[in-house]
């Protein structure tokens, strides 16, 4: 067929931006380790992960997915862990096995978008906690209590830190307040697990969400659900019709090599949020420097001093460059790309989003010269 | 920690059935093509896929998702397709857009453990379609008919073939009998999609469902789910809280490496579908040989002649070599290790499940001639 000509161009996919330094704060997580990269050629076969599977995926054996399991839940600070297709999966895992229809939830106003969807397939009643507004938009979580008085929620939710400002509410107070109202608390670390210390009991939650692609080294799709004890029966229902298999999930959810990747850059994702701190010194580095050559016209949004790599900055100068510029609003993307930087979105110059998780000072000065002779006009 | 130290192990996974020649009816369709185990490489770290992406992952550009979707549509005779979890969860997407709790389905006796999952977490009734029983558990398709008067069912599904037996039914006269009813038709083909020719509209039905890690040289998790444009709005239903995001499928699902590997695999794919009779030829040829060395005690359950690779086998001999045997329960497993060939369950003797697909003449004759060693006691 003529037609399976024109499919031979599917054989051959390059991704430009695999070298060079990506700033993007959804990709910045989730590069794999060395150990990961291994591990897909090792795995990447369909269904491979159950050369010795007996019935039930989070107990096989080889490769020893019952152990990680068990190691990843200490890990989190959980008394299980339940592996999902991602973290919106873990979200909407936990609604739909928790609430019912008509529930109310109260969740944060920075809560990510598949929050909204989750509840919405629900058909729950969504209770909003406004932040702060401009320019921090920050949660205070004491604003829960009227929420949680006033509509009787039988669950709520704080996103932690959120994915647009990379604010960091306090997520312990918010625990304590839960359990006086005696309400199941979720939260969303798919931008903290894997990058900094979290650990589910500290925070006092009964579920924390984890990302696998987004802060885990991993390839994706995949999520972690840490659960408390007491939910364990709930969030992995057994089957009335099937034996030995969990209905709520479907009998297995990550049959594949992004569960293998996970547990491949585990030790070092473990090594790696102890040195969280040096994460957050390098983010306000730039964030100072960044702000410095923009002269008033570069402003971080989201808390200040910044406590974690993910960073959104408004940038009015890069807007009125792009009504000059030859490449016009695609300035930004098309230079930054050109000297090896990906990750900004193409297309955007007057909010940029930007993470210097894992960079070296070496490649955070780099990127900040790119920048800075894009300003100066000199590329 | 010395906690820390332990976790090294999960630097070096290895797969020991990596090499060697793979008879597991699971297995033998997933093998990645090279084409495949490049791009899982290029696009192993986390969201990857998403480098272009303007906020749908069916319409990225780059790699090519969109055209590679209307490809993969044209090549199951769907209208559309949506990239799933995995087959049973595009089983349970169909049954939880289109049924309400307490209606009734009507399924084939040989379906697959996950329909039932799927028909048991959406509450429906399952009404089921008796297979012929001993030796060949055929479904008579006509079957249907009555159960469809009775229950007047919202839906029938049928599994082609299922993955106990490798039965083909007579899934167009299915779809005939479905139009004349106007009950909508669910075809499970996670066997059939990507090893031999299958078109939904030939077929008749309105739901198409493949298995990227069972049939199509993919790594898992994904399935593809063919629909007719008529449910289009039903499946993807469009969030009314978020704007242009499904909410039924929680915005995008297989953001990562999978969806990359069933796209790279595509050609070659495409191109091995054609080759289908002579997988058959191979299956039969297995078969004979088999059988015949059994003397008896070693007979094809299932349709004869077979009409697909998958093939189950009743084995009396290997339970009573088991049973004096210094391995006991485990030789046959055991032995056929040693011999580099993998793929039969661990423990198991009276039953063996066997798939010579994409095999070659010389590894068919020497999977043999390891069987007939043992038979034997040469080895």
């Amino acid at each position: 067929m003529e037609e399976n000509y024109r499919f031979e161009r599917y054989r051959n996919l390059k991704r430009d931006a695999r070298e060079g330094i990506n700033i993007n704060p959804i990709q910045t997580g989730g590069r794999l380790t060395e150990a990961a990269k291994k591990a897909l050629l090792e795995y990447g076969d369909g269904y491979s992960v159950c050369d010795y599977c007996e019935g039930n995926l989070f107990e096989i054996r080889k490769p020893d997915i019952k152990t990680f399991r068990e190691d990843l839940a200490r890990f989190v600070g959980a008394d299980e862990v339940v592996f999902t297709h991602g973290a919106r999966e873990a979200i909407y895992l936990v609604l739909s096995s928790i609430l019912k229809k008509g529930d109310s939830i109260v969740v944060d106003e920075n809560r990510h978008y598949t929050t909204d969807l989750a509840v919405e397939k629900c058909g729950l009643n969504k209770i909003l906690v406004k932040n702060s507004g401009y320019p921090e938009f920050k949660i205070k979580v004491e604003d829960y209590i009227p929420a949680i008085e006033k509509y009787k929620p039988k669950a709520i939710l704080l996103t932690y830190p959120d994915g647009e400002f990379g604010n960091l509410p306090d997520a312990k107070k918010l625990g304590k307040i839960a359990k006086e109202y005696g309400i199941p608390f979720i939260v969303n670390g798919a931008y903290s697990i894997g990058r900094m210390p979290v650990n589910m009991k500290e925070l006092g939650a009964d579920f924390i969400i984890g990302s696998g692609h987004k802060s885990m080294a991993s390839s994706g799709p995949i999520g972690i659900l840490g659960i408390s004890a007491r939910f364990e029966e709930k969030i992995l229902q057994p089957s009335k019709t099937v034996k030995n298999k969990f209905c709520s999930i479907l009998g297995c959810t990550v049959r594949g090599v992004p569960i293998i990747t996970l547990m491949a850059s585990f030790p070092e994702v473990v090594k790696r949020v102890s040195g969280w701190e040096e994460e957050v010194k390098k983010a306000r580095y730039f964030c100072e420097k960044f702000e410095e050559m923009g002269n008033g016209k570069i402003r971080l949004l989201g808390e200040k001093p910044h406590n974690h790599d993910l960073m959104k900055f408004e940038t009015p100068l890069f807007f009125e460059i792009s009504k000059k510029h030859p490449y016009g609003r695609e300035f930004l993307y098309r230079i930054l790309k050109k000297h090896g930087i990906f990750g900004i979105k193409h297309g955007i110059t007057k909010y940029l989003k930007i993470s210097t998780y894992g960079l070296s000072y070496d490649e955070i000065d780099y990127v900040l010269s790119v920048f800075e002779k894009i300003i100066k006009g000199e590329v």
